[in-house]
């Protein structure tokens, strides 16, 4: 049954609404225990002149760009290791970990902390994750497998990897990642 | 501003609607870019007598356990080795994966595997998050560090992990783990 | 899709409730052309406490008794002969009219009028259908077939009646009489 | 009081909504003892970008035909004797029944079959009442007199008809017809 | 908290739907301690053909004029002495009582009845109070002081004043004033 | 046809909800020229548990005294002289005007001003106007007529007089009072 009506201010567009509507179903799915056709969502929206608070016209704020979204730019920025155009997407103060390496802060500092371990590596992605956290920030998670070339110039693929990304304002704050590929080298 | 109205039968509990009132902010938040204190959820519960779907009264169906709740009962069964318990939380078809394991399906498998790695271990967690899935299940993450003792008995500890569960119905359908284990013993 | 929320004050039992639940489905699905179970009622209900009009609390009445059942009732009490529990259902200036009949206001006119036509007759029902009429009255149509006794003591079955009635305030207020006698006894 | 405020998809016509403005205040009056003024029907069209169902946008059906006006159309062709026009109103498996005649299902056995009963009848109407069946079907019930011409070319007029139309769809699925010409021909 | 959701026809003006957001805001307020931002106002506009009462279509009415302002225009047209004007702004029946004067009805009986008290008046507004009144109009409070020529000749100002005004459909329907002309009179 | 539907937390005695019914009503027919029985108020009511802010439980506040009330308690303690009783309806910083007198802040000190005006006063009550203000506080009218004595002992009656009060949080902030009682004394 559950029936969920959501009122906005105007000027979302129909992307947006789509998101809301997949989300409020999501939401109540975590709870009520009902399959996904019965749960029905209505948004409602408001002309800035048909909605008060304290008897005054409010603005509604554009939406949020999608955070999967953002990472998912990032990542590929990333993968063709155009630095510049994956800067762009980080907050200040983004703060970044790998298996085995210090918190890094810069990009430069991650490329070059990669270099020894592999020459390049390419992944393919399993399933993205996205939910909002306790905190301003949206969290997401994206996980698949690893292909790519050892220094040695041998190849590898099929080595699970996950991201963790952690989006505040359409920016990235946070990435910690996690792979087999130290398991990986000690099996080999 | 947004507010949401959700209708639901009776019969929810306080704790199932203040679950409700969380991830219903949650989600509007993820597209939305107010503040949580501008987002207002109120709740409506129809009694079976003013619900017709059909022509016909319907029934509610009791909340969904949290996601988050059943895996870390999981995981603490799990450290006590309290094999029992733990295979209760378990949905048929359960498949588990740990770096370097093959895809196990029984919990005394995933033990045996274990033994010639580690005498035990403890996990410290720095958070959970929680999220409905594309399918039938949420999905819950928890991630920190593991402690614990190596074959040799010497200590470790402080080796990050994150583990990925996807929940259906109160039950586990699956666990993928990724850690620093390997990679810690690499460079020891 | 579609959702009514009825308001109403409070005071009507589960049973009315029940009743709205399917005339508002029934008359939905007069227009659109969704399946039943694609239509949702919700009925709230208003304390006299938190319902105003011109200001001023409003009083519900009780809700208006089933016209089916009243007729149902009128049509037991016509076969078993019990003129007085029949008369009490019917409204001042109440008219029936038979096949062949004049328009009779009286229930003993009615008999006086039938006696020569058949010694008994029976209704077996096929159906009873209610709907809101243009005016005040509620209109029941009731069909079925007809069985008894001749003048002469042959018996008969099988005769196609319909029986159209006005009820307004839980009281009858019209009767018209379709059925196949005469075509029956011009076959025979 | 009653208040009943209606949800539907965008892409209904004015007078779609005049029809449902109508069906539904008649059928609180069913229930309700309120005088029609007091009953409000506030109608809330979502367009499709802001409607969802399982997560996902749903496409509105149109309204069905006035199934009274099928039946209108119905009757005129029949009265004009333009059975293409009839037919082209009837559903697979259309079934009807006249006083004395057996179940037909053409409508040229209809006309042979009243050939030798009139030279020609119409019909002057005194309503029309119109309700959604417990089934799939819609009925329609026309009522009033038949005027026309005997096999021998005498004339008759004010003859009592009723019939009971089942509409599915747009198309009639049944006809039942009771009317006083037996009654009349005894009497003559 | 408090929400409240105003269901109205359409057409009315921004204007209006403005007042409407500030007169619901104040009233909320008179009754519940909650600050002006947490109070919001949402307006549903219905179209002609969505809104049915008795399952008829219904018009809306223009919105009344702010009675503040008929009340301005009628203080500037008489401080100007533009009687004509002023007129037109009264309803019939219209009746004004200023302090130590009978009840006057004519605009003229007014002027005449001010000349032996002073050669012209100014108003300086410190406020304007509206709120609905009991009946059918609305009461409109200003304020503030005077300032202006005795008949001598000598300058005053800073009398204290205040007049009441009722407003019934655009139209002034009566007028009572209190000031401090006399006190001021009496201590020079 | 407005039609005002309110929501607001459980907590609200039947009176404050009766309160809420009539200044809703009365601010709608500010703007809308409808009848007061056209304008409808619904008040739905959250328990707790049902109504969340930023994803928390949000207390009511108690409904505040109507501030009418509180001006009436206020007047009647005057006319006694039970200056405790009528200095506990007073807010810090409350401040009394009255005609020819300075702005005093103690009740002792107008109580003297007075006493050389008049022996005693009693008010006759023609009206109470209540509104919300612009700020904080709310404002109360009340006007019509006093008698007494004269300090020479003869009576006086009928003197007009009208009342304007700001009260904030159930305390009164500040009275200005006009009056004809100088006009009076002039005219005898």
């Amino acid at each position: 049954m559950p029936i969920v009506e959501l009122h906005i201010l105007e000027g979302y567009t129909s992307n947006d609404k789509q998101r809301l509507g997949t989300v409020l179903t999501d939401a109540v799915r975590l709870v009520v225990p009902a399959p996904p056709e019965a749960i029905t969502i209505m948004i409602h929206e408001m002309p800035t002149d048909r909605y008060y608070r304290g008897g005054e016209q409010r603005m509604g704020a554009p939406a949020l760009e999608d955070p999967a979204k953002v990472v998912r730019a990032f990542l590929d920025a990333m993968q063709a290791r155009q630095l510049d155009q994956a800067r762009a997407l980080l907050a200040d103060g983004f703060v970044m970990q790998f298996p085995g390496s210090p918190a890094l802060t810069r990009l430069e500092d991650m490329v070059d902390w990669a270099k020894p371990r592999y020459r390049f590596v390419t992944k393919t992605f399993d399933g993205f994750d996205t939910m909002q956290g306790a905190g301003q920030a949206a969290v997401v998670y994206c996980r698949g497998t690893l292909s790519g070339e050892w220094p040695d110039g041998t190849a590898f693929d099929g080595i699970r990897f996950i991201d963790r990304f952690e989006v505040a304002g359409g920016k990235i704050t946070k990435q910690d990642v996690w792979n087999d590929i130290a398991e990986t080298r000690a099996q080999t």
